[in-house]
């Protein structure tokens, strides 16, 4: 029996970052909601867009030495690295969007080779330009070394599950890349009461379910076996749509020409998260995708972050073998490492 | 040990009804998306909707003896009748709501006459005017002898958490009126990839827990404590929501002025259906809202419906006692019977 080991958390999948600073606009339109840094209290800076601050981050956003003393507190040996999901920045012109998700490629490239053992990362693609966006997973894959690439839960509006991602999807797997798939712009802001905050909290489970599930209804999961595919928030409300939409397959043939083996079996070939805050919520996607499946991810180092992922790994009381997948095992098969 | 009893569903808290036929529009508008019936296959009707067939239902929705066949064959003691949630109608102008709202209480307490001991039922009103609606209850529960109303997830895109529906929820409470919440209209429409029916499949789960997320943030559950509130599809994503919102409210605050108690204080004072097709989603919620807050619900007679409530409830393997509060007990809790 290895205490150390049982403390652990070997990979937190779901960790952001910022760049220290943007390059200037060099595009050719005008009034571009291109992001950029100030100076906030110490060790933060605002992330601006169009003028206003959309966020104030502190240095663990870009600074590697930081994050690995953050990461031996924690017990993690290794994080993914993603940009913070607004600077996808979709909203951008598709040959601006281009040059922004390179400098985050380069920033993401840098960081890692500064301590390789202990970080791998996720790049982003202009995803608004379905051409140029796998021009740019590959360059980040063969140039950049990259593990893959994070992406919206929905494109300006658009599921990822449209047939219109396909080709996307088809570049992904063929190059190996790992997706992650963060929760952005989520559906239903409209049905929230309250604080801005609830975006976030309340809307967020709500709109990766709903992505989730486009690439089960729409056949993209379907269509490509071995694509590595993660879903942030432990996949939000998918825990209950796939038995909704099982039973609809079973007892009306809802889908059923689409999905042979039907939505639970679709649902087991993703990746997800643990960022569920809840042993039981844990346990219960566990119990439906399988214990292959699951994976540490924390959100650091935002304000909602999960603390303590190893002591989270504990709560579950899983059984040794297990909790090793879920801590270090389940992330490198969907890396690829 | 009584067999008997441990193969029994004492009360399906999820079952709807159409009227057989409609009256006639006589309001003072042109061109009313008024709905009407018309025949079908033998057994059924078309459910008309501007000139459109909505849904062909069958005579189940409308004939008490088909129902109590049913009930018999199925195990279930007591059905819980409310209106199919498109008959809710609340794109009506508020007085064609309110005729119509009272066509289907008339109905369904004919229906409940017709066998009190084996029917209860939730009534319409036209919550696009609350007074309006207020004075419906009334007379719903006074008149009318019902056990409260159903209503939508959203009135016209609004959510039910808003606070211009505050006064209906106060009169709900002093009535001691059941409210059911059944979701209808769903956000997310435009995140869904494939056919028709994953409003119903995918959509519905997302929505009821952004209803019932709404009635927790925008202060509502708190402000009414004894307010007897249900929701359907088990309260969808809330499983999910609720544990993300309780850790910000813990860690940076968020909402604590509203919720002195937290989030998850306030969801256990919910009631909840269990229709969630699956044993595992149907115990995680148990977990986090309590056994006393969960209910049989089954659609009956819809498509989509969960045909064997008994053999649901004997799959979760509970104790007798908390299977007696599931099958039966927590439904009386709730209708204040």
């Amino acid at each position: 029996m290895n205490v150390r080991l049982s403390c652990r958390c070997g990979i937190d999948t779901h960790t952001h970052v910022v760049p220290g600073a943007f390059p200037a606009y060099a595009g050719r339109l005008a009034n571009v909601r291109w992001p950029s840094m100030v100076d906030a209290q110490p060790c933060h800076r605002h992330v601006m867009l169009a003028g206003n601050i959309y966020r104030t981050v502190s240095k663990q956003c870009w600074d590697v030495d930081v994050r690995l003393g953050d990461m031996q507190a924690q017990s993690v040996e290794r994080q993914v690295l993603s940009p913070m999901p607004e600077l996808l920045a979709y909203w951008l012109e598709a040959e601006d969007g281009q040059v922004l998700a390179r400098f985050l490629n380069e920033t993401l490239a840098s960081m890692v080779s500064a301590a390789p053992q202990r970080f791998s990362a996720l790049g982003a693609v202009p995803l608004q330009d379905v051409d140029l966006s796998i021009r740019e997973l590959e360059l980040s894959m063969r140039e950049f070394g990259l593990a893959g690439v994070e992406i919206g839960s929905n494109i300006n509006g658009v599921p990822i599950g449209d047939p219109r991602f396909l080709p996307f999807f088809e570049a992904a797997r063929e190059l190996g890349a790992a997706i992650f798939v963060h929760a952005l712009r989520p559906a239903g802001m409209d049905r929230l009461v309250g604080p801005p905050a609830l975006e976030q909290t309340v809307a967020f489970p709500a709109e990766i379910g709903l992505a989730a599930m486009s690439m089960i209804t729409g056949g993209t999961m379907a269509k490509l076996p071995g694509l590595r595919i993660a879903f942030s928030h432990g996949g939000g409300a998918l825990r209950v749509q796939v038995p909704r939409l099982e039973h609809a397959w079973q007892n009306f043939g809802l889908l059923r020409d689409q999905l042979p083996e039907g939505p639970t079996a679709v649902a087991r070939a993703m990746y997800f998260d643990n960022l569920l805050y809840d042993r039981g919520a844990i346990l219960s996607l566990i119990e439906l995708v399988g214990d292959r499946r699951v994976m540490v991810g924390t959100d650091y180092p935002f304000a909602i972050m999960d603390k303590d992922p190893a002591g989270r790994l504990d709560s579950l009381a899983l059984a040794m073998d297990v909790r090793e997948r879920l801590s270090r095992l389940n992330a490198l098969d969907w890396l690829g490492l």
